[in-house]
């Protein structure tokens, strides 16, 4: 398979992560004879050092051009902690989520044996944890109209709804459930929000399609305690954007393995793959970065062009790396490995392992 | 001294638990020589019921003419699941905190050690937890304008703030920090957010007369996750209503005690106390519902006329009838006691320990 493969490292330790996915896509590539072909293109706060703009359009029109998009991270605190700076550079994100249409972010979230014991949370209480969130992604208050008056006294944000938008996702979530364990826990706040009674609507108007899907409600405040109560009575979570966003990175550190997981962004045309941890600017340029949720969202990227033994050849790698101790100080504190050291053992695994 | 008592039950097993700390102060009444006197009056899903309102002008009329409010508890599934439902019972709340302008709700959080080992979370994670969460009341998104388009196809909720309302609640939090350790964390979503963004700026600027205090500033989807890495970190937390309404809610089952927690909202006349637990319509009527919640409540409320030695005395007995396990199923579940047993254990206690 050919496939054009748009490269997007941006800030922090983003450059680093992508290149060992990049190692590691090479030898499946290798190995089963495809050719990935890649464009680099900047975004974030490289992007505004560079051409004033978080996202060029040199950069959006790559990633329109490319069959997939792999996402390194994006954030810099000389724009993070100025709250007058002009342009941000999550800006570039939410422009690049909107202008290729992502409108679902899809995060899956499991536990690893090996790695079980780094929770804050009890093992019994997290063991066998198994769901994946579904956050809608170019509208509600990060996008609606938002504004601070004149004199600067007050200042408003709109969160809005339309039905298509939360019908996409929907069904894209019910889909899901479907080809799981067959329930739906919508999560919304209709008690209070208008934008979320519709939710609820439409939720319950489409799952008359999905007969054979559980559906759940949950106010969004009952779901941030649902995740730490009882985490393994999720399947597929649905939501809108803002709460997407609390929750799933609430989930992210319950599974105690934050540094491996990858997600996907949808759209109707374009699919970006990116790890969930920041730019992390600490461990900037150090060769520390755990480089796995990058490796993995590549292998999130190969399941989605169907290539499922490749995508399978990473993630054993990966467990094999896990249960070698091949690892990161982030996963291993006596005797860690480097970035770079960590990604050559990955690939070499998978070419070695014929 | 003479202290006026509005007590609003509300729905589900909230009845019960207030029933019961009505029997502990009145304890303390007898014991210190004060009169409480009270009034009764209903809001929420029986305030509906009865009179078609969710806050019936004379509740409202009772609560302002008191000094304190003891509220129970509200919300009712014949309501809640009910997305046409044209009155809900949380308006009642939401119009009661408006009405009397209670703009900040404190829930102190804490660990006991004998309940420790019910947390989710590992002992050694949040042992020695001791926080307390300000959270902006009667503005943002709860009460902006909201919507739903006539031909039903789209809604929108808008979140507004002014700097009178981030400043009265930001000055309280200040000085709350000033009495304990000293650190007050800024919880917003200012690289997103207009709202979050003034929040920044008027914290930054009022922080200039609290010198003492650190101040520290946190995504809201990070600080989720921080309150599970790290719940020690906190001390005083600041934040705007849909923020505070679910990180509150996620550090309330930190603790392994959420059937301890008390609340307090807090205006500029009026001062209400309610446990934070829900209306809980399972346990109704059965007297096995927890009355500890509504008795710290109490608690709290004494603590705000400065009876220190009285709050301190309903302190003392629960935590004594926790160590000598007379509690509810919730926290005991071989030989467990009713709501009722728990409430005249606590009274008996608090009258013979002279
Ligand atoms: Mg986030
Ligand atoms: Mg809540």
């Amino acid at each position: 398979m050919n496939l054009k493969i748009a490269l997007l490292p941006g800030d922090g330790i983003g450059p680093e992560v992508i290149q060992q996915a990049i190692k590691v896509l090479d030898a499946v590539a290798e190995k089963y004879k495809h050719t990935f072909e890649y464009k680099k293109a900047s975004v974030g706060a490289i992007a505004i050092d560079e051409t004033g703009d978080p996202l060029p359009d040199k950069t959006l029109k790559i990633c329109a051009e490319s069959d997939a998009i792999l996402f390194g991270a994006i954030g810099d605190p000389k724009y993070d902690n100025n709250p007058s700076a002009k342009v941000r550079p999550e800006q570039g994100l939410l422009k690049l989520r909107k202008s290729l249409g992502l409108f679902a972010n899809i995060r899956p979230l499991t536990t690893y044996d090996d790695l079980i014991h780094k929770s804050n949370l009890k093992p019994e209480v997290i063991r066998g944890t198994n769901f994946v969130i579904y956050r809608e992604l170019t509208s509600g208050i990060y996008f609606g109209k938002k504004e601070l008056s004149e004199d600067g006294k007050e200042a408003f944000d709109t969160c809005k709804y339309t039905i298509e938008e939360i019908d996409r996702i929907t069904h894209l979530a019910f889909k899901a459930a479907q080809v799981r364990r067959k329930k739906l826990t919508l999560v919304d706040k209709s008690n209070v929000l208008e934008t979320s009674r519709l939710w609820r609507k439409r939720v319950a108007e489409i799952s008359k399609s999905y007969s054979n899907v559980l559906v759940d409600y949950l106010f969004v405040d009952n779901a941030a305690m649902q995740l730490i109560l009882n985490p393994t009575q999720f399947d597929v979570i649905l939501t809108e954007n803002m709460f997407g966003d609390i929750l799933s990175d609430e989930a992210s550190v319950i599974s105690g393995s934050i540094g491996l997981l990858a997600s996907a962004s949808i759209g109707t045309n374009s699919a970006m793959f990116e790890p969930i941890h920041g730019s992390f600017p600490q461990a900037k340029g150090k060769n520390i970065a755990n480089p796995l949720a990058a490796i993995l969202s590549a292998a999130m990227l190969l399941d989605h062009f169907e290539l499922y033994d490749e995508a399978e050849d990473i993630r054993i790698a990966v467990e094999k790396s896990i249960e070698l101790n091949i690892t990161t100080p982030d996963l291993n504190s006596t005797n860690h490995f480097s970035t770079t050291n960590v990604g050559n053992f990955l690939s070499d695994f998978i070419l070695d392992d014929e």
